[in-house]
């Protein structure tokens, strides 16, 4: 695996850290002390000991070289479930609903997924493209360097395949790698009947969105009074039918079977889970679905949390996800993580699991992002902190300090 | 109140503002909107519309001139408890903690307090003043800029004097100010019985602390199986009659009576409060007792939290604080913040005045630091957000872009 030419004009070593951690194939983690880690072109070549690894790739060779002493190396974080593209601000709600508004209440006065529907339909490309960017800094300083964005504040077909291109504009533009999955079935659009959207999005949603090529995914929001199980179950299999992998928000607010149509689909996830049952958990875990869990939105809704364990007592990769949006505004993995093991009760080891090697299992991947395994993407966080355990325990502060993708330093603090 | 002279030397201007909070003399929020605020000699002179405050104030003649347009400016942050000072790495407990260890297990191995109280009392003072001035670096970039530090991890007098001293150093050295607490009475130490060790505190450690002549403030830990109320009568009277002022750890665990204590004795606060009954409410609220919260406390230990709303609707000056410790890792008073609002139910607004005004009077300090009012001090942080809810509402994200200690920028991301 490791590169002939230590002279090689790509390298970056980092060296003499306190701790490096790997993920490996069983989801359990590799911990080198006072270790190194190689990356040529772009790949990681080798990781161990500090002596033998610069001894093969010399610092003082590499592009980029970072003395690591007394930080902990981990994998940059996977971040499987995003709405970050958007406009408007409502922040507002949050204090209204402090202030004890219901969110029927904020829904009747205008506010709620449907303004941000409204802001993002107005803004410019430029705008959007803006903001997102903007988020994509504040993940990748939090350590963050692949991200899954979904579209759905358009619900038009024209502003759905902005959203996209916005999206793959961000992707090209900013070292984050940036997955888009198109989720024309967010929410109904004011005014319209479900089945009456459904039709728009199956009919024309899709096939335009297949014709754009830029979408991966197709998702949709299978819940009480949103999209139905049949409703769903149309929009993901005419999607597959267009090359678009599904995956599902299911059981977040009620139990009405979303995490079983993705199993039976074969979904890549299923996301949410608050109301997920044990023969839920059986079948996600059977048919090879990963779920998706995603405790900041319980957290700003003063919901209860989805049950991790029994997800990992099944043996499912648990992964973990900010849910980024305006309902639970949080760009950080980190504080995922915390909430992953403060209130669903994970260790600091599955919580970095989750949010690595199972994310971007969440996301298809398979060329080994989130290991750091030799031959995987060079994709690395640096904290400033002596072990990964850091990333939990610091609540509410970002411990990273440099990120490579790919094996450049792409952020320093 | 304003300069004669605005070409004066030492003026810091900040112009153009989103909005500019300030905090009233009744705990409301002053919101003022496209506005400036302009500090002299440390202190602030202005606050209002960008207009005519930078006609008086010029910010070409400002030695800090800051255009904050789209952003918010609100008062730098106090906050009034923390055990910031202590050396070693108990990450490992809280990983223990998630894999199911109980904490008297954790204590019976060598852990907790203990640990970090052997681990301070081996550090030397060099190596304790660097930890401290590292966390207040992060403290600041966080928004802080005035902080409590407790002492307690000496449990001797020598270390205890030790740790005062370093508290002191830092507080010359660093630009946050720091208000040091001597609190002998944390813990009783390994073979020590609780008696004697009150002896100890009561004939020694104070007499000696007071004669160093550094701490303004004595703490007590009043809880069942730690000290008693009469205990902690015994420590904090003769605290007081050594010239430093009460301060109680009160029903943090279970309610034995601490918070009647620091009525009775007329604290600067009573802290914790999470077994707080009705009538210890009202009982600190006639005492003029400033109730301190802790939040991330309650959410490091999965514990309940104070009933925030009762204290509210009591008329007390809530105060909110990071209680930062190895046991709640967490440095910032903006995830403080966002704990008070999602676990606590206070508004956005509460919350500010919680962290600034409130938490400033839970150190007696007079001057109206935490206010941003002309004639205070110029203790600012400008945000990357457009309102000062974006505080709470950003999740485990730190939106404080620049802070400034009066009127200097001493932090800039």
């Amino acid at each position: 695996m490791s590169d002939p030419n230590p002279d090689h004009d790509h390298t970056a070593v980092v060296h003499d850290a306190a701790q490096i951690v790997t993920v490996e194939a069983d989801g359990s983690l590799g911990i080198y002390e006072d270790a190194a880690i190689a990356v040529v072109d772009g790949e990681v070549t080798r990781v161990g000991a500090t002596g033998p690894v610069t001894r093969e790739y010399p610092p003082e060779n590499a592009e980029y070289a970072i003395d690591a002493r007394g930080k902990a190396v981990v994998p940059g974080f996977v971040d499987p479930h995003t709405h970050a593209l958007f406009a408007g601000d409502r922040s507002d709600e949050f204090e209204a609903k402090l202030r004890g508004k219901t969110y029927q209440e904020i829904l009747a006065e205008g506010g709620g997924i449907l303004r941000t529907v409204r802001a993002t339909r107005e803004a410019s490309d430029e705008e959007l493209l803006s903001h997102l960017l903007s988020h994509l800094d504040t993940m990748l300083a939090h350590g963050t360097t692949t991200v899954e964005v979904k579209s759905g504040y358009g619900l038009d077909t024209a502003t759905e395949l902005r959203m996209l291109d916005v999206i793959a504009r961000a992707n090209d533009r900013h070292p984050v790698d940036v997955v888009p999955t198109f989720m024309g079935a967010h929410a109904v659009p004011e005014g319209r009947d479900a089945d009456d959207y459904v039709d728009e999005v199956v009919d024309e949603q899709i096939p335009a969105v297949a014709e754009q090529g830029i979408a991966r995914f197709c998702d949709v929001f299978c819940e009480e009074g949103v999209f139905s199980v049949p409703q769903s179950r149309r929009v993901l299999v005419t999607g597959e039918e267009h090359g678009l992998t599904p995956k599902v928000h299911a059981e977040e607010l009620a139990h009405i079977g979303g995490t079983q149509l993705a199993a039976q689909l074969g979904a890549t996830s299923a996301d949410h889970l608050l109301y997920a049952t044990q023969e839920d958990i059986d079948a996600v875990t059977d048919a090879g679905v990963v779920p998706v869990l995603l405790p900041g939105t319980a957290f700003g809704l003063g919901a209860e949390y989805a049950d991790a364990r029994a997800f990992l007592d099944a043996g499912a990769p648990v992964a973990v996800a900010t849910d980024f949006n305006p309902n639970c505004y949080s760009q950080s993995m980190e504080f995922a993580a915390s909430l992953s093991c403060v209130e669903m009760g994970m260790t600091p080891a599955e919580a970095l699991v989750a949010g690595t090697k199972n994310a971007a299992q969440a996301l298809d991947m398979d060329d080994g992002t989130g290991t750091l395994q030799p031959g995987t993407p060079g994709d690395i966080a640096v904290l400033d902190a002596p072990s990964y355990v850091h990333v939990p325990y610091n609540f509410g502060v970002n411990v990273v300090e440099t990120v490579l993708k790919g094996g450049e330093v792409v952020h320093h603090e």
